[in-house]
């Protein structure tokens, strides 16, 4: 089993993923070799968590260099950027997928010939991803370190390995503290309506080992009201100055964990702040009605009945204890100069 | 179709329920005409809801008696007590259940000849059921007047119709409202893991015309923050003088209600108090891991990982705007003094 989310393969010329939906069911590698493909593969979720899409999209930038047929060098970017905007606007709220694909074509932008497009873009893809899985494990270090030795951390969706090239953000943070010898206990919530808490998160951490406990979205805060939860920690789709944007729910968590004077943490890297936005201006994906309405086969809401199905929140930064990234801890209030100076001096 | 939940059937001397377990999907009638039956029906939860198990657990009385082939009046009631501790402990936090079966046996306890007997535990146990139509429509009328003439309502779980003998108490509190003609719409969060809300409460609202959005109830306080939602109202399985119990969720809700200003109401017969006992002495059932590990037919939980269940919360009684009863509204603090003089005085 390859500890890797996705990865390139050059034997293919391809790349290679694990598709989440299947999980923990089966452990299914699919290998895609085009940008339509991917653009499906980010929206049916079998690649999602927002470092792995960041990651998906470069290597989706080395796919259409390869696909493209292309010989003159306008047309040939041309067409390049056609499919960067297809893979962009699969997921509104993410912003690591635009960050992944603009830091390829940043880098290729100024090549004057196609074999070093293509050579250079796939070199940017795979350094993105061990950047990434770096960047995971600096935050863990920093993470761990606000942990007591032994303790019981609630996390909400996967913003594990499965979210990133390897090791996670919130659960990277969950390794890193288990690593250095703490005793810790996690309570996964299962994460409503598609379970990546319940599916992916107890799949990652049962298989590593760690001690883990589904329970329902909403049981979260009767288990924090019982004394039972020390700190809640989630990932990041996007950070602007004044919110955190995660998994529908996180918002919940950080209501009720303020309500019980319990630390609430989100783990990113500084890739995903967004400083150009604020809260308001930043879509909330909202997604169809059957992700609700079925379960399984069986249809569970009348078809009458109306769904508001939000894939995201945003937690006010006020209500965030602090925000654990690859350069350092960052405690509201967050400023674009804070943000540059941790970038900056680390 | 019948607009009652449960009724007894003369013909077949039998109980007939709808089973809750099947809808949306379909709509079936199941005949009870044992003891067993019935523990099944409420332990699977055919039949559900507070006020249902008081007048399900009465009629259940109804049917021991009929049932019990025993010709001495000692060994007749030893059998139908026994019947009776048979059904008590199939749900442990519902209060109602227990309420129901002990109000026939106490009106059965001084009868002395078989037939009378059995004449006065059906007649008690149609007493109940009429009087919870009829508490139900008071609940209905004391809650309508606390909202606004245009509002949204969130409710959690299935306090409707379906969980009474009929029009029910959260959701008869939403009838009472729409029926005096003020224009209400209704978020009813799904309620993991076995969906109450997306199946139950959504079905009865739809039939009747009530505008009714379905939401993941970790989406409650995302809808919440953004001014969607203008009170709160739960029904409740048992109160004591310090907490509301209900299904699990319920606590979430009342802590996001308060962060964001909202009111939080209960709505409940009065027989759902216990005055007897406080917060701490009240068991709180856990329910099988299946409930939440299995989709359907697939697994959506790895077999390695853990499951905490909860079947319900305790709301502490400082986090409740007001309970809606049958005999007026009580706003905390509660004492057992403000439980009697409420129920002497009207």
């Amino acid at each position: 089993m390859n500890s890797a989310t996705l990865w390139w393969d050059n034997e293919t010329e391809g790349l290679r993923y694990i598709d989440q939906t299947l999980l923990p069911g089966r452990y299914t590698v699919v290998e895609c070799r085009t940008v339509k493909r991917l653009a499906t593969a980010i929206q049916r979720l079998e690649i999602r968590g927002a470092p792995a899409l960041g990651v998906a999209g470069a290597y989706g930038i080395a796919l259409a260099t390869r696909a493209c047929r292309k010989t003159d060098l306008t047309g040939f970017f041309a067409e390049v950027l056609k499919d960067a905007e297809v893979l962009r606007t699969t997921r509104p709220t993410a912003i690591n997928l635009g960050w992944g694909i603009d830091r390829v074509i940043t880098k290729i932008a100024p090549l004057e010939d196609i074999a070093s497009v293509r050579r250079v873009a796939l070199e940017e893809a795979e350094t993105i991803a061990r950047e990434d899985t770096a960047s995971c494990h600096a935050i863990g270090t920093h993470g761990a370190a606000l942990f007591p030795d032994t303790c019981t951390i609630l996390t909400h969706c996967n913003a594990g390995a499965l979210a990133c090239s390897s090791w996670g953000t919130a659960l990277g943070v969950i390794r890193s503290a288990v690593t250095s010898g703490k005793q810790v206990k996690v309570i996964a919530c299962e994460t409503r309506p598609l379970l990546q808490g319940a599916r992916l998160t107890a799949w990652e951490l049962a298989r590593d080992g760690i001690d883990v406990t589904v329970i329902t979205d909403s049981t979260a805060a009767h288990l924090m009201r019982r004394g039972m939860i020390d700190a809640v920690i989630v990932g990041a789709d996007r950070i602007t100055c004044d919110a955190v944007f995660n998994k529908i729910g996180t918002y919940m968590h950080a209501v009720c964990a303020r309500h019980h004077n319990i630390p609430f943490y989100a783990a990113a890297p500084l890739s995903t702040f967004d400083t150009r936005h604020n809260e308001k201006e930043v879509t909330i994906e909202e997604r169809g009605r059957e992700e609700i309405t079925m379960m399984g086969d069986r249809v569970v809401v009348p078809d009458a009945a109306q769904v508001k199905n939000y894939a995201f929140d945003a937690t006010p930064m006020d209500m965030v204890t602090a925000i654990i990234t690859d350069h350092g801890v960052i405690r509201p209030p967050v400023s674009t100069g804070s943000i540059l100076s941790l970038k900056n001096t680390q």
